[in-house]
């Protein structure tokens, strides 16, 4: 049998701000350390052994990944890095605080930058400081294939490719695969692998830290999913995620 | 101007309990940790942006790029890890302590084991459970080409081609690169790039933590090497590194 494992990163330090983050590299708070330990220790108890890690170019999952390889005594499996991976881009919101967002333009507005499948936010003016075109980090990309804002539609339309291309294939060889990344990367490949429709997979709200284990035969096909941990304990964050839109 | 860095890992557990390490997997002391800590600080000081990055397959040379690479910024980069740039293994003598060695079987011999260009200790019997070729880790490389012991120069054998075939076309296609591994492999790359006598590389002792840069034109002629840090601090850690072997 065939086990992807979706883990989304731990609390970084604008997700306790409640700020919109996106491509902005914010590191991990100290409890997002922890939730990436944990996370790690869930999957060693749970017998995992990984033979390819994959991540975004954001450090919130990079460090998680090294976290919970070190606790998987791990650390030499072969990680691969893409910018496809990465949070959606949330264009000009980047920086902002949710709250404040939601009292000037209302709740509606937020809730539809957030969590409408494809509105996306205003975009960054390409001379703004924000501009991801000029960071040497994103300097081997065709600079029209990165974004200045994006809707959820526009992330999963960019992630896809890389599914196909590099972590599909990987899965066919391979036994087990981890892709630590963010909510709204990891809700295009959950979208995809379920089938999920435009309007559904928006109230999809996946904790953080909570290792989601994909389970397939040999031919691909999907057997079942299932979250690693207790059971109420992902539920309250679940909620927890969905609630942070709000004033 | 091309940079290719070398820096060997932070202190392990076993350096600090004067044992011989080898390919065992041991951890990083603090001290290890925050070594590595000071050697990013000094490479970002010194304005080293890295293209890519490489280490070995064990922790503490991942661990060791982990931590250089958080504090430069730049966890977005890409790595490669190969057991290629792995320790020299030092057969049965891994686990021991090399004062205990000196005392049972005379400084001249450790010293030819730790030292000699051409002497490999002892080999691992086929059944030891230190053999590395039962490790899931090395499962993917041919059985034969996975050492039980080497000298030097098997060491640095093996090594060269790893160099040539991966490390030296990206320095051509980039312009910095960073390499963090081990006193014995990178031994070997120095002893390349430098033209170092068989007779005179077993001399020349690497200090943890210290950044060690080559520079070279665009033809990949080199041109100058040299350490970063205190030159007073660089010499002491070189004393220290080639008192081991005494009782």
């Amino acid at each position: 049998m065939k086990k992807l494992v979706l883990l989304r990163h731990g609390e970084s330090i604008w997700n306790l701000e409640n700020r919109f983050t996106g491509w902005t590299d914010v590191d991990l708070t100290e409890k997002g350390v922890t939730e990436a330990a944990r996370a790690g220790d869930v999957l060693k108890e749970s017998g995992f052994l990984f033979d390819k890690a994959y991540t975004s170019f954001l450090k919130r999952a990079v460090k998680t990944l090294n976290v919970v390889l070190e606790r998987l005594d791990q650390e030499w499996i072969p990680v691969e890095k893409s910018w496809r991976l990465n949070e959606k881009h949330y264009g000009t919101l980047q920086g902002l605080n949710k709250s404040e967002t939601a009292e000037k333009y209302g709740e509606a507005q937020v809730l539809a930058w957030r969590r409408s499948y494809d509105t996306a936010p205003p975009a960054l003016a390409e001379n703004d400081p924000r501009n991801p075109r000029k960071e040497l980090r994103y300097a081997g990309i065709p600079s029209e294939e990165i974004p200045l804002t994006e809707s959820l539609k526009d992330t999963i339309e960019r992630l896809l490719p890389y599914w196909r291309k590099a972590i599909l294939p990987e899965l066919q060889r391979q036994s087990q695969i981890l892709v630590v990344a963010h909510g709204n990367s990891l809700r295009g490949v959950i979208k995809h692998l379920k089938e999920i429709p435009d309007d559904e997979i928006v109230h999809l709200n996946l904790p953080t830290g909570i290792p989601y284990v994909f389970e397939f035969d040999e031919g691909l096909n999907l057997l079942r999913d299932y979250m690693l941990g207790d059971p109420d304990e992902i539920r309250k964050q679940m909620d927890a995620v969905a609630a942070q839109g709000k004033k």
